[in-house]
């Protein structure tokens, strides 16, 4: 082979990895902007801010049109570069993750919406507590697993997983407190079902995260782990 | 080009035409088997027919592996065909549309879990009308989203977009009346719960009918319409 074709081919590949670089980065931006939404949503909602809750509303559409960006600059690789095993596992996951974003940024919008009702129907007189750990737990998630992405870190990814049976527990807890808070005064219960539906998208956000943590693990380890118990991806992922 | 290796060359095209023919003809299967859990599900609601419910919530196993199975080739072809941009598009569409039947197979196994919670603790008096009409109107558009995808026919994706927004609505009276129920009656609290949660379940069904419907429009005229308004999508569908 030549010297020029060398410097041809690094070229080649240099231009590759900076288009890589360029769907992580901007994935990694997606993740930061979702989890301001959901961030904004909770306060909304804790602090009766229907400014704040509009403009989550609205700020939805950013993190729509960033999941069609994303989206096609991975088709656009897919076409011009083809890449290989690696690359191809990777612009795959990137290409799923900015999915499971836009849904993340879809259940911040439905939050703020479900605060608005709150606002204008009335609120529900128990503070929110339950809503507020649970953002927290699932905050955490997403935070986690954009973390994991950035660092193909399987053992992160594995911790997210983890926190999703903890989310799943604490949504199930808070759901029997809030029917049992329909069930003793009938006035409440338009207002608890916003706070249902409420948990119910944080609960949903926590499945998103989980499958990003899927994708990061599958990409660290080569490992599908869906549909697979916990115990035994954790095996898998440490062997 | 020598005869031989025109030969060569239909041969190897013909298995990867093979390779498209397998992922579409899973794909549909995939979808025939998603229909019966809906059906099934909801006929052990309708019948409090436990058995069935059990079978339905058991089979689920079943459509998360028909997942993996086509998601596996999907990849298979990216890595050993680099299909490139009509077929690479197929190749996603069919990727893609089999991770949401796979969601649709678990909203089915929810709504059998539902019913047998009902079984359980109680029945609602209504006898499910509300039910019964959106299951119909989910399933059709389940069943018209594999058609479309079938006959790559962009007019029947359409008309699945179309029946989102009918059921949508239907879902929001049906609602307003659970709601109703429970404020006449606490004692309907749980059960009329269930019922929501099931309503949320086949809604959800619609939605992922209609992000395939989604994806053969893009496949069949090239028009990426997520998040845009259904007019402007049958504008450009129609040019």
């Amino acid at each position: 082979m030549s010297i020029d074709k060398d410097i041809h081919k690094s070229h080649i590949s240099q231009q590759f990895n900076e288009s890589l670089d360029s769907i992580i980065g901007k994935l990694l931006e997606m993740g930061e902007l979702t989890q301001e939404q959901l961030q904004h949503a909770i306060s909304a909602l804790l602090d009766d801010d229907s400014e704040l809750a509009e403009f989550v509303n609205k700020r939805d559409r950013e993190v729509d049109s960033m999941e069609l960006d994303i989206d096609s600059e991975c088709t656009e690789i897919l076409v011009r570069r083809q890449p290989a095993a690696s690359d191809l596992r990777l612009v795959l996951a990137v290409s799923r993750s900015c999915r499971d974003l836009e849904r993340v940024g879809d259940e911040a919008a439905k939050i703020a919406r479900r605060s608005l009702s709150l606002s204008e129907e009335g609120h529900l007189p128990n503070g929110y507590l339950e809503v507020k750990h649970v953002s927290e737990l699932v905050g955490d998630m997403l935070e986690g697993s954009m973390a994991s992405f950035r660092d193909f870190d399987a053992e992160r990814a594995l911790q997210v997983m983890h926190q999703d049976k903890q989310v799943d527990a604490e949504y199930k807890r808070a759901m029997r407190s809030l029917v049992l808070h329909m069930m003793e005064d009938p006035r409440y219960i338009t207002p608890a079902l916003n706070v249902i539906w409420i948990l119910r998208a944080l609960e949903r956000i926590g499945d998103h995260a989980e499958n990003i943590a899927e994708y990061v693990i599958y990409l660290a380890k080569g490992v599908d782990v869906r549909h697979k118990s916990l115990k035994k991806v954790e095996k898998q992922v440490r062997q």
